[in-house]
């Protein structure tokens, strides 16, 4: 029996559209025991919805696709296994509980195999089946990273996350499925708006290589999906008024939302009370977490065990 | 008598499309000196063309009008004034002449007048003459600065730019005209192109901000405007080429063109005569400057006048 965590993520931020992602030390644990036949089972105990046992297609979920692509990639057939993941984060929210599942898959299958692959080739499987690269490199490498394409291949570039600042989630209680948050989005950006997001994603790096959160105001701005996103989440303006009313230094969409993630150093607690009240207002159930950046890096415990 | 400096600069540098700049050590020189009666009247000699006086417009060269303007904006009639530019920086090749012009022009006010205004109202002045902050900024304060609109105002964020590394730029002897090198521009941007140029966009400040050059040759890659501009600089892909064959970190356009410029710190002299080639290839001449990052305060040293 192998065990090992996932982190929660959170993506975008604000400007950062499919290039920045953050990890957090919120956890999916994973329990991993190869098995003598050749079943691949997997079971997914959701601990932020009272230990429910999700319902999984064993043809697609997750888990088990990224498994068994691991085992293709590597030429071999997919090894008997028994897997558990007790999910902390919540699902469909915006705090990356598909990349942590992609992730999981991805180092099940490492660990059974006992054979780790490149980071690169790691990579490409976990964006092949996320699409995008913000949630599952953070989820694998920790800290914050700016992710990038190169040819066919993704790169990032990891900043470690100060434990001095605080990430405030408060997650509504409704699921936003990533597919209808991008269909929102128009075809395509004009150059303002594109520049304005240029401005801000370059401050945004800029206030959390050197620690200056009182840039994130500005560095969180964005133009190019939250105006859109934000018809579907009818609280967002007023929920970020709250925060910065209460001494966030920011606060934007986590992912595509419905979760809203502020960063403060200060009155964490009141911020997210604060935060949950025009969801409350309207009848909403929501949830906080108040966290840290995780550095954590998975793929480096990977290599160190073999 | 009084005289001043104002560096060239290098804008968008890849990605960072009107969002980032860069002054370099070659400096345009402004001598200032008050007149008894009210006429304005400037001189510009163009160091790099043989001493070339340039034949001026007095009603609307950039000089008199930022002057104006700044009087403007202090709510008093301009005083009469000689103001003799001695340039370095070739005329509309990319390298911030305008921007000097401007930021000459409205520092020659600030010291006619004795009323240095605030530093976000002078920065206002100079983008309403420009059009855009990505040139004018970093002339007026120097370093490398994320510059981003805050409303009516623009802002900025300064890094110093480290002396170890060097900056070649190859300015092949013709003239684009900014306007022209906007009309090729689409309307708008793809999301893809977009988060392409977001992602460099980030690696490019981090690139910068913790001295970590080998990131360039990603971080200055871009997809919103080199592609269209280069149908004008035909030579530009090769020019890349040499400028990384011989050891350039990395190479883009600076501002709108033609002039390319190279991250380097060995090999500069030689990078720049390879960069040459291939406009020589065709007949074109061209000249090269080696310079540094320049993180001179002109603001500051105004300011310390009184």
């Amino acid at each position: 029996m192998d065990e090992f965590k996932v982190p929660a993520t959170s993506a975008n931020l604000g400007p950062g559209y499919d290039t920045i992602g953050m990890a957090l030390n919120l956890f999916n644990n994973f329990k991993v025991k190869k098995r003598k036949d050749d079943l691949i089972k997997v079971k997914v105990i959701d601990k932020s919805n009272n230990d429910h046992v999700l319902k999984l297609n064993p043809a697609n979920d997750l888990i088990s696709l990224a498994y068994k692509s691991y085992f293709n990639f590597i030429n071999q057939k997919a090894s008997g296994v028994e897997i558990i993941e007790t999910m902390q984060t919540p699902l469909a929210r915006g705090l990356g509980s598909s990349a942590s599942a992609i992730i999981g898959g991805l180092t099940a299958a490492a660990i059974v195999s006992e054979k780790v692959i490149e980071e690169k080739d790691f990579i490409k499987l976990a964006v092949l089946l996320e699409k995008h690269p913000d949630n599952v490199v953070p989820a694998l490498v920790g800290g914050l990273t700016i992710n990038y394409n190169c040819n066919e291949d993704y790169s990032y570039y990891k900043i470690n996350v100060s434990q001095n600042i605080s990430f405030v989630l408060v997650v509504p209680d409704y699921e936003l499925k990533t597919k209808e948050l991008r269909a929102v989005l128009p075809d395509k950006i004009t150059y303002p708006d594109a520049i304005f997001n240029l401005s801000r994603t370059a401050l945004f790096t800029a206030a959390f290589i050197n620690n200056e959160y009182q840039l994130l105001k500005k560095a969180m701005e964005d133009k190019i999906h939250q105006p859109y996103r934000k018809e579907l989440i009818e609280e967002f303006d007023q929920v970020l008024s709250k925060a910065y009313e209460w001494g966030a230094y920011g606060a934007a969409l986590s992912g595509a939302g419905p979760t809203i993630i502020a960063v403060a150093d200060k009155n964490t607690e009141k911020i997210a009370e604060e935060m949950k009240k025009p969801f409350k207002a309207r009848n909403i159930n929501c949830s906080s977490f108040i966290l840290k950046g995780c550095n954590y890096n998975l793929y480096e415990y990977l290599k160190g065990r073999h």
